[in-house]
């Protein structure tokens, strides 16, 4: 996990002992690479059943994750420049019983983009080109694998901002973006991609594409499909097009930093700033002690304050006309300091320190993963309870005896919470000095479980993948799971699309009852 | 279609000579009755089987939709008071395979909530409480069965406001809100109801109690189930129970009104009031000068401006500070009289103004009504060409001699435009003397191939019903109804919700599966 070397990160399959490759899945071979290369472009065929190092080399970085956590041992990645093209991947694939593993921009944190074993990578970074934007309805029509940064420079100089954003942009791409759900850090006043997307081009396992590139803000005609590979992270089929609203981009961003002593006064933080700050509410983040500890060594940031203090959130307004929202701002602060929840705050002077406000946050999830290894998770949880996860996690931590503040040889050396609160998504990253099996099995599936016992899902953005498949039923009720399987079987009833992750039981009854 | 006596409204099956009943359901007995009887409370099981008057006449009030333009058969309505009842019901019906419609306020515009045969309503009008407001989140959890105008006053005495509004608020409720995806004159501003919606509790046909009634904002753990449900118009299962996000009440709302005198001033008024009104726009509606003949005719109503002219918008604004957004608004109107796209316009002075421009654009639809018979259509077509349907469906209906402006004698008296401009949602309203089956068919489905062919679908918030079940096809490509008739084949495998509606050639196929 540490190392930079990529050949020598371990793969996936020894780390999770009770993944076992499905030997029902055919194992690539030249013939089936042949028929790649008829169909597609000579460059868009990386394959390294041939041997050579070069090849291995370029293998390596769709194999492995950008946390260097995962690693699968795929020999073929496909690069289609177009949906006919993908389709005609899949169709072989599923004909051939080849397992596929979807992948755009890698950058997911749940390992779900990288193969477990041989799984054929197909890449949409091939097919990246704006297709339409129309500038009254704000609607951009794109393939899915453009990247979320490029995108967003796209639609910002024709007035309009993507409605997700994250640290990952230059990386991520929108395919990958819808494939997993994304919230990010516009999501308190944007909204979901349930609601921001507006249409999907969509191939399924067999190859049959679904045309529901729709451009339309409402539509009332049938079950909405779309919606079923909204999160399904590549298990039902590939998006290829993606159209998405895209809003005005505001003509005055603000912020505000402030500090305070208790999860009590977040929350009536928070009420404040709703209740102030109504329309021009963009954000409301938080970080705590334990995550400033991280961001101060490793960093070398400091929090624009006077004082330490025991949460700091940072509070962002987009709007149209900079006066107002600067008077509504100080309106909120001078709120808050008559009901004493804050001890200090600051609005942001100019843009150069709303700008300085969010380094800070941003750095955050960026030190938590200086120590060595971190254990990163993303709880949805309702707001009252949200921060007890981590008094939780430290406690039980201290008490398995892994966790000894103040000892150097301690196997783990922070619990940092941090994340959007005004989306009741908490972030918990547990960084360590090195990754370890018995870490891992002490705190999953325990912290899901918590989770759980308090009325929270296991992700509320990064997804489920290799990390967290196998807990879906934490999170969801068994008939629920059982319709998910359903529409599994629909959709990709061989089981080719990503496997090993989502719902794996039902694959295996399913490709017996093929083979009997 | 015109008249007030219930009892001499014609049978649906009668007006629609391709509905034959489907005899592979069974017929009400005794015995059924005698078993809802043993489960529900004994005043929640309405029956005309013994042949009194009184409850025939109570029947007629679910038996016929609100606008009486669709009457079922139906023997047998049961109010459940809880979802185990609920499931109980359902349950019996789907072992004896007796069809049922799901039934809430019943003020559907499709004919989607009345039965066309006998089919047993399933009405959630008795589970009608609010179950818990969280004042931190705004998530409100209810039954399905609650009022939207009850809902608004409970969330509105906390501070908080309904995301959805419209003219049926009185009567609808929530669940047939869900079911329909119903969209409304807030759309605009908070969006739809597959981002508002958080959870849903659902009964499905063989009675299994689907418990997804999250209260989370974010969740990415496997499809995301519930969003089947949003639009499904009760084909799927019964909506029992219903979490939702409510955002903060404005502390400020105000109203433009102007005039303008072509379709492209309409779009250039809506850019500018996107870049002005930005965070506090909240509703962008419009209608013409042939919608606005009928307010004046028939509700005695004036617009609040000097001239009359060819297009009429309303523009209203949502904010935190009065203040603020009349500044906003003046620098709207500003703008758009620098530009010259409007000839007259107005901010509102006071609430009570704000509110009569209201009542003039609210008063539309009901002004279409009073000719005697209306054709009503709510299709979700690109704002560039959107009000061409109007010019098209006028001149189509002149040339078939059936629209004769200023004949007393034309059986079309009026085709009136108006809608939701910023969610690209227009409403077509043919006003005629009577109902004419001739008339009907002139319009239907030409006006839906119109709505395609220009990259629409036939409805953006009724939903399909009996009116548009049968078109489906003309919005979604073959590839998408096999899905969905898929999904029906999975959660309603022996098809007794709502039939006749939805998918009907399916339901045939695999009841002769059956059967067989």
């Amino acid at each position: 996990m540490a190392t930079n070397n990529l050949e020598e990160i371990e793969f996936t399959a020894n780390h999770y002992s009770n993944l076992i490759r499905d030997e029902r899945y055919n194992r690539l071979t030249k013939e089936h690479v042949e028929y790649f290369k008829s169909i597609l472009p000579k460059d868009n065929v990386i394959c390294s059943l041939d041997d050579s190092e070069e090849t291995k080399k370029e293998l390596l970085k769709y194999n492995i994750d950008w946390m260097k956590k995962y690693r699968g041992q795929s020999q073929l990645v496909l690069l289609p420049t177009s949906t006919d093209e993908v389709s005609q991947c899949l169709r072989y694939c599923n004909e051939n019983n080849l397992a596929v593993v979807p992948q755009s921009g890698n950058s997911g944190l749940v390992g779900g983009s990288v193969p477990v074993f041989d799984e054929i990578i197909i890449s949409t970074k091939a097919m990246n080109k704006i297709i339409d934007f129309d500038d009254v309805s704000g609607v951009l029509t794109c393939n899915a694998g453009c990247v979320l940064a490029d995108l967003e420079a796209y639609v910002e100089e024709r007035g309009f901002m993507v409605p997700l954003d994250m640290g990952s942009k230059k990386y991520c791409c929108i395919g990958g973006n819808v494939s997993s759900n994304a919230g990010g850090l516009r999501y308190l006043r944007y909204g979901s991609l349930h609601s921001n997307v507006l249409g999907l081009e969509v191939v399924l396992a067999n190859g049959q594409v679904i045309d529901n590139l729709s451009k339309l803000r409402k539509d009332s005609t049938g079950y909405d499909i779309k919606q079923l590979f909204i999160g399904a992270e590549g298990t039902l089929g590939i998006i290829t097009n993606v159209a998405i609203s895209t809003p005005r981009k505001p003509k005055a961003v603000n912020a505000v930093f402030l500090s305070t002593d208790s999860w009590e006064n977040v929350q009536a933080i928070y009420k404040t700033a709703k209740e102030h700050l109504q329309e021009i509410i963009s954000a409301f983040e938080f970080f705590d002690e334990d995550a400033y500890s991280l961001v101060k060594q490793h960093m070398q940031l400091q929090v624009p304050l006077k004082e330490e203090n025991k949460f700091y959130v940072l509070v962002e307004t987009h709007g149209s006309n900079k006066q107002h929202d600067n008077e509504k701002l100080h309106s909120f602060l001078e709120a808050i300091k008559t009901s004493n929840v804050a001890r200090e705050g600051y609005v942001s002077k100019d843009d150069q320190q709303t700008r300085s406000f969010w380094i800070i946050r941003e750095s955050v999830p960026v030190a938590c993963s200086k120590n060595g290894a971190v254990f990163k998770y993303d709880l949805s949880i309702p707001i009252a309870q949200i921060y007890d996860v981590a008094i939780y996690m430290r406690k039980y931590l201290k008490e398995a005896n892994v966790y000894r503040p103040g000892d150097e040889t301690s196997e783990v050396i922070n619990v940092a919470a941090y994340g959007h609160i005004g989306d009741g998504n908490i972030h918990i990253n547990i960084s360590c000095k090195s990754y370890s099996e018995e870490i891992a099995n002490l705190i999953e599936p325990e912290i899901f479980y918590w989770t759980r016992d308090h009325n929270g899902v296991i992700s509320g953005e990064h997804g489920l993948g290799l990390m967290k498949g196998k807990y879906l039923a934490i999170s969801k009720p068994g008939s629920m799971i059982r319709i998910m399987e359903s529409i599994k079987n629909i959709l990709d009833p061989n089981y080719i699309m990503n496997p090993y992750k989502y719902l794996p039981k039902k694959r295996i009854t399913r490709l017996s009852d093929i083979r009997s």
